[in-house]
């Protein structure tokens, strides 16, 4: 890492399909200078979401686009380095919208960071603690609302979200089977997170196997994929099933949206509903959810996989391994 | 009419695709004996939904498919002309699932019949007062919520179902867009029915016209319709909005159901609720409902629209008119 200067990912051009480097520039600059109420954050590590796909794109959103020219948003955490303001000292751990680069300015515009709470991994904020822990706490409790017994489906189940979703759901009484790709993934859900069943995607017919996994029907299928696979899932919703969508990463890619699905006339002779939501419209309760998910990993009731790659050079690679199922749990990087 | 036989129409293999007479056998048959605690209707009314076409295939629904060589189901009005059943008497305006043909016994498994409310015109319980009025009216209260100022858009606006749904709206204080084919539809829709704006499918681009009349957004988007038209609507919900899924008759005769909407995803970045229904769920509270519908039409505040065919001969045709546009209101057939 260089003491010196701030090497730094810029979006260049906005992505028409999947995203490339050359989307990016890769620049050095010197490290910014803060101003009075700043502080200068040296990232530690840099958080990956599929999300961050769709902010990439212009258009109106949750969240304004990331601008031609600007170091491309993410969530990280860092340190404290140098501050000028009150509440954040040299030292101090914390965690922001600070980008993909080494050092950022914090207190400013959306980077207003907040510190790691006194005790926790660091990388955990990132993660089960963060918007991914609590993407999957919200969705499922809030929207899925299961019931000890009933049948939870979830898609990329070893991916960041869907592996907090997939195990919130065995501690709350549920049947749980977890799709996702390839033989080792797969493994990992059924003996490391104890689900009831795993279907592979990459190898298996996922709509009879769902048919076959969950007899009576999916009373709560968790979509982290959109596509094919949310498709497969409508056509066996049992009466009154809750569809969560959570993305559809399947797509994110595309130059139009993909065609939608086949069987969304199963809603209706189902009784079903399927719910879309943003997370942050749950800020208020952060706290709450955030200290029962820290809780569930500490004793052991969650377990929170990480998937960490090394050098800010590498941060395209990186955002790309999402796109190509190679994480398992949650895609950081080390700077 | 015959007064000595029963014509019916039989369902004699399943329709692939857009329904034909081919798929029936229309025949005479001897007027049916009753049994101890049945009763003789002669059907005076049929009803036509494009539900029905679903009870056409060979599948797993919320009610059994129609076997082959069965008369076809459908709702009817008539009057009793022999009982041998307690609660009925010769005279006694009776409607059920009686089908298509101008005799059918009463008291008899899916035919257990109920008597037409005194004073109220024998057309009303199969259409404002009867299923397709009972299906907006929950539709859009129970799944919908209409608040005042609110936005709602209603697809097939000018059919049973949507102008019903339309006409609620609007006593609930909402800004209310139908979509319907052709001018004489959309004028009836602005003149007749209040609504705000009117939109040509045929005519108009459905996307840009939703745009332009809901500049908010749409908050309730009643969907009668499926394919393009909600996948339009999809691209213009507000935050917040709900997608009440009533049917999807774009998709009923297709032999296999078409590709989904590719705004889907809108859900998410919207936090959007799309659900579906079956009014029969709602029977316990059918006579409230029945008595609020028709207190409204009887005031004036909702006008009910009868398209009504004539002859028994004609009951397949009459039934394809759902599926080209050519119903305005409730489709009916008097014998």
């Amino acid at each position: 890492m260089s003491e010196k200067t701030n090497r730094q990912w810029r979006l260049s051009s906005r992505p028409v399909g999947m995203v490339s480097e050359a989307n990016f520039d890769f620049v050095e600059e010197p490290i910014p200078e803060i101003g009075e109420g700043e502080y200068l954050v040296r990232n530690l590590y840099l958080s990956f979401d599929p999300a961050m796909r769709g902010w990439m794109e212009d258009r109106a959103s949750y969240i304004p686009p990331v601008g031609i020219g600007e170091v491309m948003r993410a969530g990280t955490v860092g340190e404290v380095t140098e501050s000028r303001h009150p509440d954040f000292a040299v030292g101090d751990r914390v965690q922001g919208l600070f980008g993909w680069q080494e050092y950022a300015v914090g207190g400013r515009g959306l980077a207003q960071g907040t510190k790691v709470p006194e005790g926790m991994p660091i990388t955990w904020p990132l993660g089960v603690c963060g918007i991914t822990g609590l993407t999957a706490y919200f969705g499922l409790l809030d929207l899925g609302r299961p019931e000890p017994g009933e049948t939870v489906l979830v898609s990329g189940a070893a991916g960041a979200t869907g592996s907090v979703v997939a195990q919130i759901a065995k501690l709350k009484g549920c049947r749980v089977v977890g799709i996702a790709g390839g033989p080792a993934k797969c493994a990992l859900l059924t003996d490391d997170f104890g689900l009831d069943a795993a279907i592979d995607y990459k190898a298996e017919d996922v709509q009879a196997r769902i048919a076959e996994t969950c007899p009576d029907g999916v009373n709560i299928y968790f979509d982290n994929v959109g596509g094919p696979i949310l498709d497969a899932a409508l056509a066996n919703l049992a009466q009154r099933a809750r569809v969560v969508l959570c993305g559809g990463i399947s797509g994110y890619n595309e130059k139009e949206p993909p065609p939608g699905p086949r069987n969304l006339m199963n809603l209706v002779i189902q009784r079903g509903r399927m719910e879309g939501f943003i997370v942050i419209d749950y800020m208020a309760r952060f706290p709450e959810a955030t200290a029962e998910l820290a809780e569930w990993v500490t004793s052991g009731s969650i377990r929170h996989l990480e998937d960490v790659q090394e050098g800010i050079e590498n941060a395209v690679q990186t955002f790309l391994r999402l796109f190509r199922g190679q994480n398992t749990g949650k895609q950081l990087l080390k700077l």
